[in-house]
C-alpha cells in the first residue's frame, strides 16, 4: 500500500481484509492478561539460568510446554557450544599499597536473590585465562577516540593494565582496542555517572546501579562473528569440526574482568599522572587522573572453556495459504543471572503473544503465512542460539523468511521505540499508532520518543524515527548474515538499565521499579502481536522500498560529505553517481511493484489474483536478500549486508553502508571505491529482483 | 595610529617616540624583581585583613610607606562604611532528623593559617539578620532560568529555604531571585563539580577547593548600586546623610549563608521529590533531588551592621606635560581573609609597578600625563573604596581621567586575558604582544586564551578577544557611573579559583600551586606597567573608535536578531537604523580624529603641534564620557553607560547595550524603543565630541 492508503485501510490489506484484521487484532489484544504474564515471568526468573545451567535447561521445557499447551507445534534445536565459565578471578592492588579487590557483586543484606545458589560469578565471557601484573591506566570508555587522546597526552598503555568504564559503546570493543595498543589486561568498572546514583536513586532506593553491583557480559569480537566461536559458519552439532582454542580468532586477546563502582574507585583513588579530560570524569568522589600508576595490579583469571548444552525452542503455526513464507518472532530465555528485565520481560511478552495466537487458533483463525516463535538460548555470551540456528537452517531461512521480529529485553518501560530495515519504517509507524499507550487517548506512536535521559524536565519529543540495526541481539544473524528483513521492538523507560547484567536484575527490582502490574508487558505483547499478525496476514507485504531508498540516499549523502571533506579531490573514484542511480532504480522498481500489489488487492480475489499477489510478495520479500554481498564485508566475511552492520569499533552501534563508510573513516580510498561497487551491484540486484526479470 | 602603523612604531607614538618608549619599557621590565614582589606579598598576606580589621588598617600604612619610599606622592582617602559582620550563624537540620551543620570552614590539621586568630567567619555580607525555618528546595545555581525549570516541574519555593550552588553567575543574584519567588532564606554551597575535586586535586593535594572550605562573599544588590549602600551617590564621610538600615534597598532581602560542599551534601542527601535535571547535578556522591524536603532547616543569623574604617591609598606621579590628564591604576588590598591570590597577587604586582616607576623617576623619566596608583580598601563587600572615591571625586575624575586600569585578583597564572572598552582592544593586543610569556619565544598575545578549563587536553586557542566589562571589581564605578575608559587585566590559570574567598587562599596554597617563584607576578607587573607607560606617554591616545564602533554594531545585530525573533512585526519602533547610523557617525569621526592625530605626530614637535595634539587627545578621551546617559539605566540610575553594564540578573556578566538588551529580554518593547533613543543620543554625542564641534 502506498503512504496514501485511506485511513480505514491497514497498510498491506484490502478494504475487506482491513475490517477483518481490525477485528482480529482487537480480539487478540483484549485476550492478553497481565496475571498470566506475571505467572510466566515468575517461572522464568525463579533461579539463575545462564546458558547450560540446570535451570536454563528446565526453562526450555517450561517454555516448550507452554507453546504446546497453546496449540503450537514445537521443535527443539539443541547445540553444544563453547562457553567459558570462570574458575578463578583475582584482582589485587600490589602498589602503592596492597588491597584485594572484591570481584564479586555486593550481597545486599536480607536480599533473597543475592543469597541464592547457582549465580554465575561476575566475569566477562570469552576473556582468556591469564596472570599479569602492571601499572594501571584509566582510558575512559576505552574506544578508539580515547586512545587518540592518550596519544596526544603522550601516554602509552603498552605493557599496562587499562581501566575502562562501562558505556560509550559495546564492552567487547574495550579489550579489543586495549590489546591493539599493547595493554596486557583490561578492567571494566561501572561508573555511577553512567548508570548509578548520578542518573537516579540506586537500588534498593531506586532502579539504578548500586556501588557494589557488577555488569557481566561478553567480550567476544562479535562485530566480526557471532555464534559459537569454535564453529564459524557451521552449526555446533555433534560431528562438526571445531577449532582448537588457540586457533579461534574472536576471543578477547587479553584478560578482562568487570568491577563494581566501589572497586573502580579504589583504583582511581590510586592513580596520579595527568588529570583526565573533563568528559572522561565520572561521578565517583575522586579527582580522575589517568596514570599510569602508581596503582599497580595483579590480575589472575582462570577460565573453564567448556562445551555447554544450548536449547532453542521454536514453535510454529503453519500458514494456511503460504506455509513456506515464514514470519519469525524471537526472544531469548538465557540470562546472566535472573534476567528479570533482560531478557525475561521480553520472553514473557513473547510467550503471551503465543498464548494469544493460541486463543485465536481456537476461535478458528489461522495465519495465511507460517508464524514461528523462537525462544533462543545462549544469547548473552554471543547470540549463540540464534546464530547456530542460522548456520543450521541458513538455506531454508533464506528461501522462506519474510521477516524476523526481535524483542530483547523488550518490556521495561512506557516508551516505544524500534530499529528495523527501513523498508518497514512506515509499517512500524502504523503499528505503533494502532496500540494504546499508558496515557489516555495516546497511542504508542505518541510515546515513540527517544528514551528521555532525564525525566525531571520534559524534553521535546523526537520525531518517531526508526533506528538502523547495529548488533547486540538475535536479529543480527538474520539480517547481517542472511539478509532477512529484521525488526527490533522495544518498550523502555528510565532506570531500566540500572541493574543491567547484574544479579539484581531480579524480580524484586523489576516489580518494584519497572513493571509492577505487568501492564507494560501486556502492551508489549500487543504491539509485538500486531506486528506479527499484519506480516502474517497481509495481502501485500508492507515493504516500502521508497522509504528504504530515501534512507539509503541519506546515508550516501553523509558518506559523500565525509569523503569529500577528507580527500582534496572530492573522493574521485568513489562512484556516488552510480550509487544514487542504483538506489533510485530500487526505489522505482519497489514503488511500481507495491502499486501493482495494491491494484491486485482491489480485484476479485480469484486464483489468478492470488497467484499474482504471491509473485509480488515473493519479489518484495527477496529483494532484501539481494542486499547481501556473497563475499561479505572486508575483514568479516560472515557479515554480508551492504546497508547495515555493527561498527567494527562500536559493536552495538550501526555503521550504515558499512563497507564504504568504514573504509572512508579508515582513510582507505581504494577500498571505499571498491566497496561502493559492491553496494552498487547489490542495489542493482535488489532492483532487478523487484522488477522481477530475474525470476 | 591606525592598525596599519609600521611595525617599528608603537601605537600612539611617533617614530622617535617609539624608539624611546621601547627603551623605557625595556628598562622598566628588567628592573622588576621577583624577590621584592615576594617580600611585599608576605607582608600583604601575613594576617587576616578584611576591611576595617586591625591588619587591614596596618596594610594601608605598609602600602603608603612603600609608595612614598619609591618617590611617589601619597594621599589617603578615608571613609566610614556600613559593613555587617556576623555575630551568630546557625543552620540546623530539624527534619527528617536533627543535625547541626558546621557553618565554619574546616581547619586542616597542622595548618598554620587556619589556626590564626582574627579570621572573619564564613558569611555573606549584606545578608539581613533572620530566624526562619522551612523545607529545603534545591535550585541549582539559582538563576532566573532555574526558576523557569522549577515552575515547569510545578515546584514553588514560596515559604521555603532554597539551597543553591555557587557558580553560574554572581552570588548576589541567588538570594535576589529566591526572594522574588517568595523564598525565606538562601543557603549557598560550593559543589565540587564547579571548583572542587571534580576539577582537580583538592587542597592540600592540589589547588582546588576541599570539601570543608567555604566561599565568603557579598550579596548586596550590586548591579543596582555599588559602594556603601547607606550613602548612595555620596561619599561616606563624616557629616554625610545616611539612610537608616530599613530604608536601604540594596541589601539582600532574605537571610543568606554560605556552606561547604560537605554540609551541602548533608542537605542534598535529605532531599527527595523530583530528580534534578541532568545539568543541575554536581559531583557530590548523591542522587540530586529537588525537594521540597523532607530536609527542613532552621536558619538563624545575627549580623552586626556597623560602620568600619576604610582607607584608600592613592599615589601620584604628576605628569610633566599634561598634569590634568590622569591615567589611573588600581587594585585592592582588603581581603576576605588572607587573600593570597585575591587580591594580594594583584596588589603585589601593582606595588612592583610603582617600584619600577620609582626607579624610572630616579633615572630622570617623568610621565607626560599624571599617573595615579590606587590601593582600594573594602572591595570585597561591595567595591566600597573605589565607589566612595568616585562619589567623592566624581567631577574631577570625569574631567581628567584618560583611563582606569584594574588588576583583581591579577597574578594567578600563565594565561593573559583582558576585558576593556573596545576602543582599547587593538591597543591591548599590541601591549600583550610586547611582553614575553613563560614559554620561550612566546608573548602574552600567544598566551591570550580563554582560561582552558581542562589542562589535560590541549584545546584550540580562542582568538584573543577583548571581553566586555560587566562588574565584580573596582573598574565598575569608573566605567559604569562616570564613563571612564576602563581596562581589567588578568593573568590566570587552572586552579587559581580553587580557594576563592576561603581562608585557604593563603600564602602556603599560593606558593605551592599558583606562583612559587613569583615569575607570574613579575610578568603581570610587566604587562600592567607597559599598559600604564603607553597610556601616560602616548603622543596620540590609542583609542580606536573604529574598533569600538564595529563591536557596537555587532551588539546591535545581536539585539536586532533577538528582537525580531521575539516580535512578529520585526520589533517595529525599535530604531535599529538610527542606532547604526549613529554608530557609523562615531566610527567616521573617530577614524578621522585618529588620522588627524597621526598626521600631527609626523610634524615637527613645535608648540602648535603640541597644542593641536592636546586637543585631539582631549576629544579622544572625552568621547567615552559621552556614552554616559545622565538619567541612568532603567531601575538603576547610578549605572549610566549605554554600552556596558553588569546584567541585573547576571551580576558579573556584562549586558552590552544594557538598556535596550534587557528591555528586549524582558519583552518590554516600548522600553526597548525608548532605550534605543537614549543610546542613539549618546552615540551622537560621542560623534560630536570626536568631531570637536561641541568644544
Amino acid at each position: 500500500m502506498s503512504a496514501q492508503a485511506p485511513p480505514s485501510r491497514i497498510r498491506g490489506f484490502s478494504a475487506a481484509g482491513s475490517t477483518a484484521e481490525t477485528t482480529l487484532e482487537r480480539t487478540f489484544k483484549t485476550s492478553l492478561s497481565a496475571k498470566e504474564a506475571e505467572a510466566d515471568f515468575d517461572v522464568l526468573t525463579k533461579e539463575p539460568h545462564h546458558v547450560g545451567s540446570p535451570y536454563d535447561i528446565t526453562l526450555a521445557d517450561e517454555i516448550a510446554n507452554r507453546f504446546t499447551s497453546f496449540g503450537l507445534d514445537v521443535t527443539r534445536y539443541e547445540y553444544s557450544v563453547l562457553v567459558p565459565w570462570p574458575t578463578e578471578r583475582r584482582v589485587d592492588i600490589v602498589a602503592p599499597d596492597t588491597v584485594r579487590l572484591d570481584v564479586d557483586e555486593e550481597k545486599l543484606p536480607g536480599d533473597v536473590w543475592a543469597a541464592k545458589p547457582g549465580i554465575l560469578p561476575a566475569y566477562n565471557a570469552y576473556s582468556p585465562s591469564g596472570d599479569v601484573t602492571g601499572d594501571v591506566v584509566y582510558v575512559n570508555y576505552g574506544g578508539p577516540a580515547d586512545y587518540d587522546a592518550l596519544q596526544q597526552l603522550g601516554i602509552s598503555v603498552a605493557g599496562k593494565i587499562v581501566l575502562a568504564r562501562y558505556g560509550g559503546g559495546w564492552r567487547g570493543i574495550k579489550p579489543k582496542v586495549a590489546a591493539e595498543h599493547g595493554a596486557i589486561a583490561c578492567l571494566i568498572y561501572s561508573d555511577p555517572r553512567d548508570d548509578g546514583f548520578f542518573q537516579g536513586d540506586a537500588y534498593p532506593d531506586g532502579p539504578y546501579r548500586g556501588m557494589g553491583m557488577i555488569q557481566r557480559g561478553s567480550v567476544m569480537d562479535m562485530p566480526t562473528l557471532s555464534g559459537d566461536p569454535s564453529t564459524p559458519g557451521q552449526p555446533s552439532k555433534p560431528g562438526v569440526a571445531r577449532l582448537p582454542l588457540d586457533q579461534i580468532t574472536t576471543l578477547a586477546k587479553i584478560p578482562v574482568q568487570p568491577m563494581s563502582a566501589r572497586q573502580g574507585l579504589e583504583l582511581l583513588k590510586r592513580l596520579r599522572g595527568p588529570l583526565a579530560p573533563d568528559a572522561w570524569r565520572g561521578a565517583l568522589p575522586v579527582t580522575y587522573h589517568i596514570g599510569a600508576g602508581p596503582a599497580k595490579v595483579h590480575v589472575r583469571l582462570q577460565m573453564d572453556y567448556g562445551q555447554r548444552r544450548l536449547i532453542n525452542v521454536v514453535a510454529k503455526i503453519t500458514g494456511s495459504e503460504f506455509p513456506d513464507e515464514w514470519v519469525i518472532l524471537g526472544s531469548h530465555h538465557d540470562a546472566w543471572v535472573y534476567g528479570a528485565a533482560d531478557p525475561e520481560s521480553g520472553q514473557t511478552a513473547v510467550i503471551n503473544v503465543a498464548r494469544g495466537f493460541g486463543r485465536l487458533l481456537t476461535s478458528g483463525w489461522r495465519p495465511r503465512r507460517s508464524v514461528l516463535i523462537a525462544s533462543w538460548d545462549g544469547e548473552e555470551p554471543g547470540l549463540l542460539g540464534s546464530s547456530e540456528w542460522v548456520d543450521d537452517l541458513g538455506a531454508e531461512l533464506s528461501a522462506k523468511t519474510v521477516a524476523y521480529v526481535n524483542l530483547d529485553p523488550g518490556a521495561t518501560g512506557p516508551y516505544f521505540s524500534t530499529s528495523a530495515v527501513h523498508s518497514l519504517a512506515p509499517f512500524l509507524r502504523d503499528v505503533a499508532k494502532s496500540v494504546d499507550a499508558d496515557r489516555p487517548g495516546k497511542t504508542l506512536l505518541d510515546r515513540w520518543l527517544n528514551r528521555p535521559r532525564d525525566q525531571a524536565l520534559a524534553q521535546p519529543p523526537a520525531p518517531p524515527a526508526v533506528g538502523a540495526l547495529g548488533s547486540g541481539s538475535d536479529y543480527s544473524p538474520f539480517l547481517d548474515h542472511l539478509g532477512i528483513a529484521a525488526i527490533d521492538l522495544s518498550m523502555n523507560g528510565p532506570g531500566d538499565n540500572g541493574t543491567y547484567h547484574s544479579l539484581y536484575d531480579d524480580p524484586d527490582w523489576f516489580k518494584r521499579y519497572i513493571d509492577p502490574g505487568f501492564q507494560i508487558n501486556v502492551r508489549t505483547s500487543q504491539v509485538t502481536g500486531t506486528t506479527m499478525l499484519r506480516l502474517a496476514d497481509a495481502d501485500v507485504l508492507p515493504f516500502d522500498y521508497t522509504a528504504y531508498g530515501q534512507q539509503i540516499l541519506d546515508y550516501i549523502g553523509e558518506i559523500e560529505r565525509s569523503a569529500t571533506s577528507q580527500w582534496a579531490n572530492g573522493a574521485r573514484g568513489l562512484d556516488f553517481q552510480n550509487l544514487r542511480r542504483a538506489t533510485q532504480a530500487m526505489i522505482k522498481a519497489g514503488g511500481e511493484l507495491t502499486a501493482q500489489g495494491e491494484a491486485l488487492t482491489n480485484r476479485a480475489p480469484d486464483s489468478t489474483t492470488h497467484a499474482s499477489l504471491a509473485r509480488v510478495n515473493r519479489r518484495l520479500m527477496l529483494a532484501e536478500r539481494a542486499l547481501i554481498t556473497p563475499e561479505g564485508l572486508p575483514d568479516r566475511p560472515w557479515f554480508r549486508h551492504v546497508v547495515y552492520a555493527p561498527g567494527l569499533y562500536t559493536g552495538y552501534d550501526v555503521k550504515t553502508m558499512p563497507g564504504i563508510r568504514e573504509a572512508v573513516e579508515g582513510k582507505n580510498l581504494s577500498r571505499a571505491a571498491e566497496q561502493a561497487q559492491v553496494a552498487i551491484r547489490a542495489l542493482d540486484r535488489a532492483a532487478t529482483t523487484l522488477v522481477g526479470s530475474a525470476r
